[in-house]
Parts: structure tokens; sequence; C-alpha cells
């Protein structure tokens, strides 16, 4: 064997006995990492990526799975919205571009608030609790827990129950159950098809975050179709289109279109549903007002964490 | 210099000496590297990139290279389509996306069973076979040779007068034929025009993997169409359309829309002609009837190395 | 502290303090990198990539930021007009997919001749002036510097006034300003509306790279409409439409979508007009006549380097 050789094997071996973490957590607990940033991570089966760790909130290892981020307001499940379908809103998208569960990835976390992003971290780590924020579009990763509108995490480690991770919590929880309530009575069915929520601990920011922060970010007529303060995933609107998370709240009625994001490739009400933040303009874009988003909720991207 | 300096540029030489491989075949042989998985590569002009590597089968050093994923069998070249094109079906298009002939790539080896997947080895490797892998959408890479549907390779260094690679293959018989021959009398010109196929070598699997297997994956009409035991390169349909290859067969017909994939971006009889897996849901999607190729079939990505 | 550990941080600790440059001018300038070919580069935040380096033009250090590529002339905004929008030419795209003024990277450098490509480089370099070469489509990168068609730079250090890189100069001079303007006497307000344009020094090449050869690319009817000699940056035309760049070129009229590329989403007489190449082939593709530019030029990648 060279002397090259023997340097490369050394390398290998390194790199592949201590030297890629799986998770921030990792990072953090066993190599003493302390700050936030971007850092190389490794999959369990050796696939080698970046993303970004929040070694600080809560005593940080968390580690950065994906944005949902909205390209194109008005562009209805078109080219960009990959948390619901770039297909077309239609019966035969079913599920959608399937990305909430299949091994893709795309973007990265530096334009994490520029674009969709999805890191091999989203179905590779196996993991406790999740971390939301929002952060403003376009802020750069050093500001982003400075700039974030709202923050917050779970401390119940439900992922326990659901397989560690989103990818397994929506191979259960299916985005496809749409099309089988749009045929029922879904009026009377849609609260029982919510899927799980759990409750959230609100992070300190630069403003208050809060139940009230919260309500204030969606329009007034939702205000009775939600509580603040939980986390909910694969909430169903009154059409039975199946959506994939509600951020800071959990849905008691079934107009989630205008506070829930993601979902499958199929709103049976077709009007201004489709679509990754789906219908959070539906009375004006970023009004705040009647069923309307505010711009600055809007314009946001949703990041999401897992320690 | 400084010592820094010194460690960095000492890193730079092990990493271009002998660090990094161009092929998983260099990996076997110069490296002993003995375990299939994820190796990190680099090209002919440096660019490092990640893929699998096969070191089992047939004694190993197989670079995965590509992966032709169906993301929506009802989309007829739209975004997904990246093996044929995403701009519609339309004598427009010509060759289509080019990505058979292109330096582009796009998709990651470990994303392989979800999306379509173009490494850089897929134009930067001379090699002189291929091995085929029919691998259940979702299956994780660990598990890909023994869930695989089908496995084959050849034997006869084919690649070796093909300029290497598939790059060079399409870049001699393009996929932009069909409009060519649509002018004229095709139904007598298409087997002419077929492109150039090699016999295959079935591998053992965890299932029966024969001609007889094959022959069950596609539609019982396109029975008298092919010959299974081969793979062939740039057949034509009846309409004088340019598919990519035809996998586990060689066409003697010219209905080859229902079990050959990939190809140029224009199909003159359009109705679910164009796209990926192009009319393998003929009469049905996944019925195995007819011209329809069975679910199992279309529901496996077609993932490709090269040694 | 197990070995492995302290192997694990050293190398982190190496590749943080000295390991991975900013740009190519460093890497020239600090460790001594004579060749030109593809380097591994660090953002401010951490992110590894890879792109690019020009060491030997005019010295050297140039880092390749971006290529704008045309993948489908027919297509008008539609999937691969990233330099534009994918979205369709629409009052609704505003500033189009607003990827001259985010933070998304795509494509690779080694495939910059084949796709569009978008390298953190983009966003991430201060730097001072701009290189840009016209590589033909396919061209490998130890080929483009001997195979470009047009080879410039600035000499000024024009975007130290930008905050030096071409994110910045967009995020200033924006590329929405066609709305405002298409509800005015746009023909008045044009060349008022133009943005700043440069001075540019023609590099040695294979063949003359000069005033006259530069005329020469675009259509003989765009004569009267520029100046040869400089780049122009968010120039205008006579509906309002704001376009990123003219490559070689001052606008001295409005009919820029001949000759100039890339820009918001929106053309109000948007016959041809939208698309990363815009309107280059309005009398026919690639005829060199009226309005049309050449066949070489339209089918070269335009690449952009700064230092």
């Amino acid at each position: 064997m060279s002397f090259w050789s023997f340097l490369f094997l050394t390398c290998m071996v390194v790199r592949h006995v201590s030297g890629v973490a799986r998770s921030c957590k990792q990072l953090k607990d066993e190599m003493q990492m302390e700050s936030s940033g971007i850092y190389m991570l490794s999959t369990e089966h050796g696939m080698e990526y970046q993303t970004y760790c929040d070694m600080v909130t809560d005593g940080g290892g968390w580690t950065l799975v994906a944005s949902v981020h909205e390209n194109f307001m008005l562009g209805r499940c078109t080219v960009g919205d990959r948390w619901t379908t770039q297909q077309g809103n239609s019966r035969n998208t079913k599920g959608g571009d399937l990305n909430w569960i299949n091994y893709r990835s795309f973007g990265t976390a530096q334009g994490a608030t520029s674009d969709d992003f999805k890191s091999p971290a989203y179905y590779d780590i196996i993991a406790e609790n999740m971390q939301v924020w929002h952060v403003p579009n376009l802020a750069e990763s050093p500001t982003w827990s400075e700039t974030a509108i709202l923050k917050y995490h779970t401390a119940n480690n439900f992922l326990t129950n659901h397989g560690g991770n989103l990818f397994n919590l929506f191979t259960t929880h299916t985005l496809t159950q749409g099309e089988t309530l749009s045929q029922t009575d879904t009026a009377q069915t849609c609260t029982v098809a919510h899927g799980p929520s759990y409750q959230i601990v609100y992070q300190e920011g630069s403003r208050e975050m809060n139940n009230a922060s919260v309500r204030a970010f969606y329009g007034p007529w939702a205000d009775e179709e939600y509580h603040p303060g939980w986390i909910q995933f694969r909430p169903v609107n009154n059409e039975g289109a199946a959506m994939a998370m509600c951020s800071g709240v959990r849905a008691c009625g079934c107009n989630v279109e205008h506070f829930c994001i993601g979902g499958g490739g199929y709103f049976p009400e077709a009007t201004k549903q489709c679509g990754d933040f789906s219908s959070m303009d539906n009375d004006g874009y970023g009004v705040g007002k009647k069923w309307s988003a505010t711009r600055e909720f809007i314009e946001a991207a949703v990041i999401l964490f897992v320690r």
C-alpha cells in the first residue's frame, strides 16, 4: 500500500468512524459543538450533506430538516409548490408530489428562506421533538433566531409515537384522505379526520410569542376554527382535502385551508386552495382581514427542526 | 507558509493524488473497498459527488449513474419527466430536455427510488458494461439488491463501441429521429430505425429472473413486439417517436411505447404516450392487461449502473 | 476525548481555520493555486460548495457565479427559465422567480453550459469586477476559455458601488420596474429607466473579440439600439419590461428584448418576449436577420464570473 493510499484510508476511517455526525444533537452532545451554523452531517446510509444546527435554543441540538416557503402565492400547485404538488390541482394527483413521504431532497440550508428546502435529515434522523420557526423571507441564517416572527417547540417527545420523524408520521397519516372524504358528508367527518395535535412551548424572541400573537397572524374569520398553542398534523377541510400541518394552532373547525400549510395534491373546492400556503390569501393578499392571513406571516418561511 | 496552510495543502494533495476515485471500479480494484454503499467520487475535471457503488454483484465495482423514475404516470411530459421533456409533448421540443446528452445532474443516490437521478458519473465514467436493476419505489439503498424485481447486466463490453457511456451512445443515436420518420412510411421503417441492442445476463435475486419473468411485467398484447433477454437503445415507434431504452427486451415490432422508457420530447400520436414511462398505462394503470404493464413494474425505478 | 474525536476535531479546525477559501481570488492570492478548474469554496456562513475558478485570465482569481443558459427558446417563461420566471408571462409574476435577488442556488459548475447555474458565490462573494464568457453549449470546463465566442471583463471596480455583487445590484435596481412603466408613456421613459452600464475590456480568444464581433451576434435591426463595448444592467423595453443585463452592449434604444437577457416575469407585449433569452428569435431561430440573433450566439451559455 502506498503512502497516499494509507493517508486516504486513514481519512476514510476517520470520516466513517467518528467523522461525520448524524444529527446536530450528536454534534452538540458528543462533540461539544456550541455554535449555531451550517454543519456537515451524514445519513445512516453514508450520504453526506449540509444543514443548519441551532445549538442554542433550549439546550440546542436542533437539526433543520425542512423549509416550507411560498414562492408564488397566486400559483396554485404550480412549479415550486413542492410541499403540495407541481402538477396542478387535480383528483389525479392524489397525494400530490409525495415529498412528505419520500427520500427526495431539494434546496439548501442557506437558501431556506428563499426557497423550499428538504434535507436528507427530514427522513434520516430519528428524533423526539420538533421546533418550528417562522422566519421572514431572505433572512440570512445567523439572523434567523432573532428575526423570527414566531418560534416554538414541543417538549412531549411526540415524535416517538410516530416513528421519530415526519416521514414516518405522514406515511401513517396520509395526505390522500381528501378523495375519500369528499364523497361523504365531510362537514360531519372532517373534525374526526383531523390528524394528531400536540401542545407547544413558545420561545422567547425579539417580540411577544404567545396565543394572542399567533391569533394575530391568521385572518379574523378563522378565529373560531382553531385553538392556539398547538401544532397539528394532517388536518382535513370541509371538502375533505388533507393538508400537512397547522403551525401554532389545532383545528377545531374545517376551514383549515386558511391557516394550515402543505398537503396532498387535491382540493375538491379548487378555488384559491391548492398551494404550499393554500388559501391564506382568500380575501386579498396579506391583508389580514376576513379569511386572509397577514402579509408578514405569508412572507415568512416555515422552517422545521427536530431533536 | 503557516502551519494551517501546510495542513490544508497536504489535505488538498491527498485528495487530489489519491483521495477521490473516479469510479466504483477504481474504489474496488485499487482501494479494496468491499462494501456496497454511498461513496464520494470525482469527475475527470475535479467535481466531487456522491453516488452508490454495488461492490458485490459479479465481482462488484458497479457505479450507479442514473435512475429513471415515474413521478406521475398521468403527467404527459410535465414537471418531473426529465428523461423525456418537461415542456409538454410537442413537435417543438425535438430532442426533449436533452438530459440523455448533456452535463446536467439532478437528484441524489439515496433518493434514486423516490425521484429521477442523474449523477455526473453518467457522462464522466468511461465503462464497458451496464447493470440495470428495477427497484420498487421508496426502497432504501441497502435493500435495493434484495428487493429488486429485475436485475441483469451485460457482459460483452458493448459500451466500448459507443464511447464508454450513455452520453456518448445517445449523442450518436439521437432521440430526435421521430420527427423525420413521422413524415415517411414509418410502419415500414421503424424496425430499421431501432438502435443497437445487446444480450443480457440475468442476475440472481429474491425471485426468478429470466425471460418468462420479464414477459410477465409487460402487457400481453406486447408479447409479439419484443424478444426478452436483451437491452435495446433508441427504439422507434410506429409514428417515429424515438425512445431511450427497452429494459430486458429487444423490440421487433413498433409499439415500443408500451414497454420502453425515456426518449425525446415528441410523440406524434400524442395520446398517453409522452412521459418517462411513456404508455405503460395505455389500458389502465398497472392492470397488466392488453398493452398495460403491471403495477409492480410501473412502480419500480429503473436504476442504471456502469462498470 | 477519544483518539477519533481528537482526529475529527483537528480536521474540523483545519477546515474552518484555513481549509476552505471564500473565493477563487483568495485561493489564488493566499494559497497559490495556479490551475483553472473546479474548487471547493465556503460561504461566509459556512456552506461548502464547488465552482469553477479561472486562474489565468488577466491574473486569474475569477470565481464562476452563474450561467444563463437557454434550455428551450420556444418556451416562454416555462420550466427552465429560472432567470426570468417559470410561472408564465403574467402581470402577476411581478419580479419573476426572483433568483437575481435571493439565496437559492441550482445547477452545477460542470453543467454550466448544459443548464442554468447559480452558485452560492453569486450572493456570497464581495467583489469589484465581472468577467463574462459566452461559451458554446456542451463545451466542457477545460475548453471554455478556448471555445468561448465572446470574452470580456470590467476593470473599473464598478461592483464596489453596488454592494459587491449582482445580488445587491439587483436589490437596488429592481426587475419589477416594468409594471409601473407600462402604464405611462414608456417610449419616452424607457431610456431614462435603463440601469447602470460600464465599459468592458475585450479579452483575447481563439477569434476576434471587439465591437464589430459583438455587433455580428445581434440582429441587424438592433444596430441602432445599442453601443458595443459595454455591459448594462436592468435595461427596460418599450413596454416597460425590465430585463437583467445586456452583454457586450449598452442600450440606447428600447427594443432591448432582442439583445438583452434575463429579467422580471412580466413582458406586457407578451409575444415571443418572456424567457431567459427573451426575444432573440423574433424573426426566426438563429437566423441572424432583422431582430434575430445568430444561432451561434443563442446556443452559447452566458457564464458570469466575479473577482
